[in-house]
């Protein structure tokens, strides 16, 4: 018997989970629910749609109901609103404020006896875990995170929202520098703004000035201000051509000291290198389903993060076959 | 309070595990257990030295022994041995014993209702987890092992049994274009042989037939013949000034496919550099030390593995403050 997966939400992520469920034989999506009209969308491989409304009427017909609403305005109030009645895995990725998070959410799946997952992905989430992971082993040392190179949506629309461009793409990238002072053991101080620059390519309106543009983005507080940021001026074609994917990735680096004089130095590195970012955190998404459904199985309840999972618990593959072949 | 520890085997692993206690507020080293005369052995830090023959007598001072013998001949033994009336954790490492190693383990913890966790290292180990959580998140893609640069002892003792060999340190190389080749996602199909080279460097005795070591090395099936290998004569000096440490590492990368054509590929890289193996594996034993004292305390018995373990179970930091910094 699979597990029953529901899809909360049908935008980039929605359709990655859709994509996902396919890879994996032990789940099946019965279900996807949207704002919009139901009769507008057709999934890819056949999974019914149905409107956001009618989602009470699938409690005792989905066994995880993965949401893949935006962190922003969706996901702080559909999944502590969901997970009294769903067992439900969501990616919410605003760091600063997944402790209350956290707590809205768990307390929802205790009242209705449920299981959630949350802030899963890979950052939070894998990268999360190579943090984690490092410093319990090395606790004598400093840990780094680079993001990119890849595109970052917020950045992305920051730039739109200025008068005068039509659309615009904007890459986060490491600085190659700090990443080889931070491998090499050097532990230094790094600000996110010296750990990262940003590419932007834009395509402007008809008329409009490019001058003041390029330095509006520049002295953009926050998003640009403090990093060094390089501003290309694009057609709208050239945009479409090469610059129409969502690929992202990034670098965890542990270094650390161990020995009587701390006189060896060893580093923890995880990376990723994704060619598309919704459709790999989609599959990070839908492994968590399947811990998911397996803890509620087990009679926990509440919010859990990949930090309370034991490892095996994502895996399709049954313990002794992860022994033998993985360990 | 803190988690008291016993160290079983007093080699390189045990004296790193000594130096990894300190690195960790919540552990104490209470005893040293070793087969030599304990009165030959002075710790570092000064945990007391006792004979391997007096162990029964701490049943109640130990909350969790770390076992430091080898795997060969030692662990096979011991862990079950010991298991039964201690909590322990071992870096038992012969992939191909672990299922009936787990399963002896399992049998004497129930026993004694202890806690037991076997091996633990970086590979198996950190590698293992790095290759579950890998293939968890994307089933459809290959994943890809690769060793060094590093000192493998096995092959280092192989050359030193050879007739005229005085001493030799081998390091096991990683062959580039076949790492660069995973990295593009190509899912090459490669050999170890393949994807390692190996070097050599030999002192001989004083006459010693140099071009017939070397042949003999390169001829040694298992060890070298498929390999390729280059030998280097070396001074005694020479090899105690430049090759007396330990160093070690390497990389696990998983490639893998989404979309709805299989379109996009993610690489998942995890990669380790490491001054001193023995010291970082110890600091392993030790996170590890500290997960099976928790479980302990929840009442788990049996033996475990790391795919077992909620993560946050390593980390001396509380899990508020784990989710607040870490996720």
């Amino acid at each position: 018997m699979s597990i029953r997966i529901g899809i909360y939400g049908w935008g980039n992520l929605g359709r990655g989970v859709e994509l996902a469920l396919r890879a994996n034989p032990d789940v099946e999506g019965v279900a996807v629910f949207t704002r919009r009209d139901p009769s507008t969308i057709v999934t890819k491989t056949g999974i019914p749609v149905y409107g956001v409304w009618e989602v009470e009427k699938f409690a005792k017909k989905i066994d995880v109901m993965i949401l893949c609403g935006g962190s922003a305005t969706d996901l702080p109030v559909q999944t502590p609103l969901l997970a009294e009645k769903f067992c439900v895995v969501d990616s919410f990725d605003t760091h600063a404020k997944i402790p209350q998070h956290l707590s809205a959410v768990d307390a929802a799946a205790r009242k209705g006896d449920k299981t959630a997952l949350i802030s899963v992905g890979w950052d939070p989430g894998l990268f999360s875990l190579a943090r984690l992971y490092a410093s319990a082993i090395l606790p004598e040392g400093k840990d780094y995170t680079f993001w990119g190179k890849g595109v970052s949506q917020g950045h992305s629309d920051a730039i739109r929202r200025i008068e005068g461009v039509a659309d615009a793409k904007q890459y986060t990238i490491p600085v190659n520098a700090a990443m080889v002072a931070v491998r090499e053991g050097k532990e230094p101080d790094l600000t996110t703004a010296q750990k990262h620059e940003r590419e932007c390519f834009v395509v402007v309106k008809e008329g409009a000035d490019k001058a003041r543009i390029e330095k509006e983005i520049k002295e953009m507080p926050n998003y640009f201000a403090d990093y060094k940021t390089t501003v290309h001026f694009v057609s709208e074609e050239e945009l479409n051509e090469k610059h129409s994917g969502l690929p992202h990735g990034g670098v965890v680096i542990r270094s650390g000291k161990t020995g009587l004089e701390k006189e060896h130095t060893h580093t923890i590195e995880y990376s990723l290198k994704l060619d598309s970012n919704p459709e790999f955190t989609a599959s990070v998404l839908v492994a968590c389903a399947r811990a998911v459904y397996r803890l509620q199985q087990e009679g926990a309840t509440g919010a859990k993060t990949l930090f309370d999972i034991p490892p095996a618990y994502l895996s399709s593959v049954d313990r002794d076959t992860l022994i033998a072949k993985m360990l």
